[in-house]
């Protein structure tokens, strides 16, 4: 059983890789320059600005999703949440571009199905990171899972590199691979916690499996941003097409769910909002929020800076966590915190902040000069 | 009590540091040259070599520490180890400077008892220090305390810059402090361990000990290497100084153990054999040899490189327990080596490597060239 999913996976992979890799490359000789002109100063501040304002948004809703709940449980289907904040996003979109059209320079929009047609690939990547996700946590503890998400980071690192062609410096690398290891450290299991079973025990399928989750999740970060950097289409036209294919994918998954539970409780659409609270529409509103965020990002900035953000946002929420759930503070959370500072100080600070040390006057230089000074006194002399 | 006994400490620091301040500022003044023209290809080659030596020998030093244990417990009295280390590097070092006596440059010997009277200064400070880890440990445990002892690379750092003059660029701060995260990474307590105590449950007291206790342990380091370089005496000559003070306060140490025992079992000369075995000797031999290598590297290299040396020798000595003492792997041990990896290459390695990246035509100029091409058939048409 296992065995035969993991080929039609394959297959569906390597079909996404090549026509990925393909379109890339096309992208990497004819859009470079573009990429190099857009990098001016004011655009780092709106970056800044944004990934900040992602940073809080993605940390609150890991609280809000938490405050939904009653008891530990969901009072509603939490399948519903994803699809209405797809409808969210995509009415916002369509709002912004309405009002984009009413301007004297129409906005750019290709209708070609060609590009099209690219559009419901970043969906289909995370149907299938869905599936192996559930697959991986049939190997491993949700807890050893969560420590493996955290490769996310440097396998988006990786692809960036491979697929984007974007250059990376030795210290942005070892930047990338510290966000890694901080957000792991400040996720260690600590003294006295109930499950203590060893990271290094499950069988591994479980390892390769989580590695391959990793890939999926970085594939779907980096190709969202290949699409929007594609051409100089409008951010919202572009996003209309994504996020429709979303709902479309979001709606199907509903459905499948009462196909699968044989219609008990009605179709979804008469369902949608039992146990819906004022929490749980603050939830839906932050989901699409932050959606509509990483696609600026991926437009105006990239995956690195999301990573950064998102990586930012996790230990924001334990560290929140600790105020609003009385979660334990413990030193590798502490630790972490300190190693993703460095990390986010070393990829984006510039080189002469880091390496440039206060001026002195160089030693041989003085010498030099009492030198001369005393071979003037002895001709003199 | 307490307070009395913080009270001359506080005093006997004021002391030493308006001597040793005062020292260090000379030393700044003149050295630096030296210093400067001192740092060959050649030197780094040594130092490096050194370093890695200091390494293996410090990891052994805490294997061979517990392989000399029976049932977990010595069977010989452990004071007596540090004395005949010390005796040993003075035999040593007295050997080498005879050799040195026979060649025609004689070495450089200061005699001055104003030069002298500094020898016995670290000794005081590692005996002040003792004193200072013992009362922190009547405020913590053990377990808390080494975490805290992660902090002397931090202070290292700090008085490395104050007393030594010697600056460091921001990518090197950074290095050093997480140096100071990775080894506290490593030893963070795991799922499942004896003791569960937090950290931050300790009272004050117990913190603020621990920090003075980690400003001595480097003060001892940076005033060595600042009696090391303070002359271009022979380094031999220097430490027959040096361990003549260690020796005689190591029996010191002998005889006031013997007093306070009532001479139980006889003065100290009498049975500082007992309970040796071969494995007691190698201790010794080590001890000694790790001595006189980081007197060289005080010499000839600086702190920064001791601290990084005995920071992987931790780390050894538990990747070496895994396979000899069935000490369990943890994720934190894995994490630790990777974060002080970084560190170390962040700290050592040129900063060209960190930041060059692999060359390639700037999009500008391709275009330039295209524009101009594009005008010369303009011109020719």
């Amino acid at each position: 059983m296992h065995s035969h999913n993991t080929n039609t996976l394959l297959q569906t992979l390597q079909l996404l890789y090549s026509i990925t890799i393909r379109n890339s490359l096309r992208y990497v000789r004819i859009k470079k320059e573009d990429y190099f002109n857009a990098c001016s100063k004011k655009k780092k501040m709106q970056w800044y600005f944004v990934a900040v304002l992602l940073t809080v948004l993605t940390s609150s809703q890991g609280i809000l999703t938490t405050l939904s709940q009653s008891n530990g449980k969901y009072k509603y289907d939490y399948a519903t949440i994803p699809f209405l904040a797809e409808v969210f996003k995509l009415a916002v979109s369509s709002f912004f571009l309405w009002r984009e059209c009413k301007k004297s320079p129409l906005p750019k929009m290709t209708t070609e199905w060609r590009t099209v047609i690219l559009y419901p690939i970043p969906s289909i990547i995370y149907l299938i990171h869905n599936n192996v996700q559930f697959a991986t946590l049939t190997y491993v503890d949700t807890s050893t899972y969560q420590i493996m998400g955290n490769l996310k980071i440097v396998t988006t690192g990786i692809l960036f590199r491979l697929f984007l062609g974007r250059k990376l410096s030795t210290l942005q690398w070892m930047a990338i691979v510290l966000l890694a290891v901080g957000t792991t450290t400040s996720q260690v299991r600590g003294c006295g916690e109930a499950s203590c079973d060893s990271l290094f025990s499950a069988p591994i399928q479980g390892y390769m499996l989580g590695v391959l989750s990793a890939c999926l999740s970085a594939l779907a970060g980096i190709y969202t941003e290949f699409l929007m950097k594609k051409n100089n289409d409008s951010l919202y036209w572009q996003n209309i097409q994504l996020y429709t294919f979303g709902t479309i994918f979001n709606m199907a998954r509903l459905a499948l769910d009462d196909f699968r539970g044989g219609f008990e409780n009605g179709p979804w659409w008469q369902r949608i909002f039992n146990g819906y609270t004022i929490t749980t529409w603050m939830v839906v509103l932050n989901l699409g929020s932050t959606g509509l965020l990483v696609s600026w990002l991926m437009k105006h900035a990239d995956n690195i800076v999301k990573v950064y953000s998102t990586s930012m946002a996790m230990l924001l929420t334990m560290i929140i966590s600790i105020f609003l759930f009385s979660f334990k503070p413990t030193l590798q959370l502490f630790l972490g915190i300190i190693i993703c500072m460095m990390s986010l100080h070393m990829y984006f600070a510039p080189s002469n902040m880091l390496l440039d040390m206060p001026v002195t006057v160089k030693p041989d230089e003085e010498r030099e000069k009492l030198i001369e000074v005393s071979v003037d006194r002895r001709t003199h002399s």
